[in-house]
């Protein structure tokens, strides 16, 4: 089954993910879909990275957005190495594409941008640069493994493309929690998009939650939702201060948190024996390996894996279940 | 129990191992541990990056690492972000250091040199520049909170050495292997140091195993020990060509590369439901993560915590059992 081998320009013989360059050509293979893009959702650590690259001038990020498009053949941040993902309309299915998809179905991309080859055909026309969410025109392509999601018809598109982004937080928590029968989950970063899908998912598995937010904001939504056994302010990327604020250390703790530095604080925070699941993408390899060994700390740390069989629906299924969690992610859209 | 919090200078409130700079003042603090230095053993990323940069040229390399040295405070290399370990002789021990040395062990340092606060005294005068085995003097300093291990008395000083620093990738693994009772382990860089311990813990544990080499000599030298069950050629930077050396998915693909972009071909080499075990400083994170969602895999990823408690002794039990390994190790030494 292809993996968009056939689309890597440079350099050769990677992966999608791992070019520099991809064919963004409409044409299909057999066993690729065409997808008439609508909007973008881009990557929060990539997109801050951009505002504050260009101090926050709309024009001059929706410029850079199309110059990297342009370049590569994909939305693949150089700086963050991170993409996002987009929503559309299924515009042709190739004769042999295993995925349940029909044109004119309106679908979210669960794979990244960084390995979704993407034109970009209005110049963006319809996005000031201000936000993370960018209208767009042009076509996008799946390859014949990937994932892709119907949109649900009971949610407005922005709110499920917001949940599909996060989707692999709350199911890998789930099963870490149920295979470890965990008692306690501190999420940092738990008032965000993930952290707080993460603690539903905690609780609804059976722990009991801690949060670790930025400021009394955070603190006072979260508790006015509810989704928190207890609500600490602490800097995720101070690890004394993360410690403190955890108390006793939880049996998982789960980084939410997109900016880079977390890996200490996650670390201390997590009993002996228990397990990090680290889903920022500004997570460093090197300082969550090193940070474990050089602490003497026996914790299993794991790579936020963005792909658990059924994510989606087990998102989505949380979401219409805990109207706070919906009315956080209502919320964080009507505010974007 | 201290984590070095004192020894930092910049930027004030990380762990020492995330601070571009520390103290490595030889006065210790009631709790700390100094070691004169005699040799240390860079990590192969680092030196590799040192290497490449200078062209190989010895002075230039050697120049590098004072430099590093005398500005961090910690032999940390800012490019890979790795350091390696040291072996030395105890100096003197805090009244409240909770380590079980006392002065005149010979012991190696178990955490990263990225942590250590390190001073040279001598220049680097022993040493060419040429190999990761830097005969040394100096001071270097060890927290409350640390792992250090006395050498045994029956191997050489450099064979301990080397086995220490990859002590974590067979425990993690034996632990791995026994934990989801898998079948089959696959090695890529089956040939190395941390490669030929984690094949014979993974055959220990009860799996058949697969090693991944890069070319003839590797391969030969590993038949000849005969840790493998199997032994393909391949390029594991390649996910195509790794993917199809292995052949059959492996319930645990363990990466001992210590080079970019092997994380593709971990995961196409992995079952459903399988693990990777990422335990080189090379790896990247977004990487690892992108990829498995963008290839619809449900692998558990972890991340090589270099602490397993007993990490250290399971590496010498191993290699004074499996001569075959020791064999390889002492090879590699002789010809570093």
């Amino acid at each position: 089954m292809s993996i968009g081998l056939r689309r890597v320009i440079e350099p050769a013989g990677v992966l999608p993910q791992a070019a520099w360059k991809l064919d963004a050509d409409p044409r299909i293979a057999p066993d690729e879909v065409r997808i008439r893009v609508q909007r973008l959702n881009l990557d929060a650590a990539s997109y801050r990275q951009l505002a504050q690259k260009h101090a926050g001038d709309g024009a001059a990020i929706r410029a850079e957005v199309l110059e990297i498009v342009g370049t590569r053949g994909k939305m693949h941040n150089p700086v963050t190495g991170s993409g996002g993902m987009l929503i559309g309309v299924v515009d042709e299915v190739g004769p042999e594409s295993p995925l349940a998809v029909k044109p004119g179905d309106r679908v979210a991309t669960l794979v990244s941008l960084t390995l979704t080859p993407l034109r970009i055909t209005d110049g963006l026309a319809g996005w000031d640069g201000l936000s993370e969410q960018v209208p767009a025109e042009g076509t996008a392509i799946l390859f014949g493994r990937s994932v892709v999601g119907v949109l649900p018809g009971d949610l407005a598109p922005e709110l499920a493309l917001a949940v599909y982004d996060v989707c692999g937080a709350p199911a890998l928590t789930d099963r870490v929690v149920r295979a470890n029968r965990a008692a306690t989950v501190a999420v940092l970063g738990g008032a965000g998009k993930s952290g707080s899908l993460t603690l539903a998912a905690a609780r609804r598995a059976g722990a009991r939650t801690k949060a670790v937010v930025l400021n009394e904001a955070e603190r006072d939504a979260l508790r006015e939702a509810g989704l928190a056994d207890e609500i600490a302010i602490a800097d995720a990327r101070d690890p004394v201060a993360v410690s403190e604020a955890v108390g006793e250390p939880a049996d998982v703790t789960v980084v939410c948190v997109d900016v880079p530095g977390c890996e200490h604080g996650a670390i201390l925070a997590t009993a002996a024996g228990g397990t990090v699941i680290f889903f920022s993408m500004a997570t460093s390899f090197p300082a969550a390996a090193l940070g474990a060994e050089g602490l003497a700390a026996d914790v299993t740390m794991l790579v936020g894996n963005g792909f658990v069989p059924g994510h989606a629906d087990f998102a989505v299924d949380l979401l219409r279940q805990v109207p706070a969690v919906r009315a956080l992610f209502e919320a964080r859209i009507a505010a974007d």
